[in-house]
């Protein structure tokens, strides 16, 4: 059987990856869940038929989503993960030592079951004894929330179904409340080359809020256009004059894509780029 | 009718654009050259049903080929173009008003007869009077000529059919003697992410000639993985030592990609890039 996975980026483009072997699919609460096995990519996560993560290119988006953060922020104690029911965030979070507290709020529970049986190269950080994995709504739990986090990541789906919410001005609000008064916040904010209103919006909502924002970028290859920006936000530490290159040189773990180069480099925004959150 | 266009950019990973309308389809001595008019992207150049360039995207590639040795050579007054018969990186070249002489050796007339005809906002530049148009081959151009040039570009296709030659040791090799004691050599090198190979060995050939040999890269969208590398090899110049910054900051035209930030951060290389070419 030839069997192929096409996800239309916007109406007329599209990727499409040969599959081998669907090794999961299921409609939750929330959801259409997809596990596929595909001919190049390893195994890839599908949510609504859109790309989450393929196993040969997450690395990048998770390495960048975290390890920006946490070599600015100087004592990193707290730190909570809003979606990233994969575990892939929370894999990288728990290779810095210092980070003794991880919250991971992730609405819906199927995806972390799923990722912990098919996806294990990803989920294996979840049973790490500083994690707290809750189920929940991520806008409910930064609503009025009196714990306050060093450092919150936004690592949600796109801005459509239930991850639409964490695209606005009112739960960024939420969020600036429950960071300290040095906390960082980091948040994926989809392809600058095909969501520039999204990006736009989301710029403007978080400049109104926070002191610092600055926005970041990596080559993704299975995301839409293949180019992906992150938003960094915070009340006190620029990501540039804080970064502390010592600490990311001399970083006891792997990464593939992340090191002190690609630090400063990801903020060197094309002019294009530049335009778009000016 | 429904028409789209698929690229498979390894066997079981592609691309796949909707096509509005077919312009041009024709089978040169050398290669099928299609011209089609994409729903997003714009008018798209295909070489045996490769995307050679889309209108949308080309922007990043041509101004990262040109922008960044001409940023660099103090005095770049001849300059040769092996390829590029779409006319977009000659565009590029003749904005820098220090640039006397510009010779580009195109080995399919057909490529630069159907970019005058369909994509008039890249061959533009080709009628400029400092333009010198050859249609020949540009292995067999460099091949003992005594002619020296300040900076050669390479803006070849992809390493199959026709371009094969131009990925090759002994090609380098007469490159270098084409170079003037300070000249600047860059060139195209493909994806990092999906041809590794071609990668290792074009950098390897690099250092066996040129004492200074760095990737830099950018995202294409259109190109496969959407993450593409560029080789500068130079007999004298370090692309970031002897950056020329207030040249590149001053610079008299407008650009959507590159910028002196943007020079510096595309040497910035991710940990798998750099071992790539370590």
């Amino acid at each position: 059987m030839d069997l192929w996975f096409y996800e239309k980026h916007i109406p007329g483009t599209g990727i499409t990856l040969k599959i081998k072997n669907v090794l999961y699919f299921k409609k939750s609460r929330y959801q259409h869940i997809g596990i596929l096995e595909t001919e190049d990519f390893g195994r890839m996560l599908t949510i609504d038929g859109m790309v989450m993560l393929t196993e040969r290119d997450e690395f990048i988006y998770h390495e960048m989503l975290t390890h920006i953060p946490l070599s600015v922020h100087p004592d990193p104690e707290k730190v909570l993960v809003i979606g990233g029911g994969d575990g892939g965030t929370v894999r990288e979070l728990v290779k810095h030592r210092e980070v003794k507290n991880i919250t991971m709020v992730e609405i819906d529970r199927d995806v972390i079951d799923a990722s912990r049986k098919y996806l294990p190269g990803l989920s294996s950080g979840l049973k790490n004894p500083r994690v707290h994995l809750l189920i929940g709504d991520g806008i409910k739990y930064v609503k009025g929330k009196k714990e306050k986090f060093d450092i919150i990541i936004l690592d949600s789906s796109d801005p459509v179904g239930p991850a639409e919410g964490l695209f606005s001005l009112n739960f960024f609000k939420h969020v600036f409340t429950c960071l300290k008064e040095d906390g960082i916040l980091v948040a994926q904010t989809e392809s600058p080359f095909m969501y520039q209103n999204v990006i736009r919006d989301t710029f403007r909502y978080l400049k109104e809020i926070f002191p610092v924002v600055r926005m970041y970028f990596a080559p993704v290859p299975t995301y839409p256009s293949g180019l992906w920006s992150f938003a960094f936000a915070s009340k006190k530490y620029d990501p540039i004059l804080n970064f502390r290159i010592e600490q990311a040189r001399n970083r006891k773990f792997r990464t593939r894509y992340y090191n002190e180069d690609v630090h400063r480099g990801a903020f060197m925004l094309p002019e294009f780029m530049k335009n778009l959150v000016r």
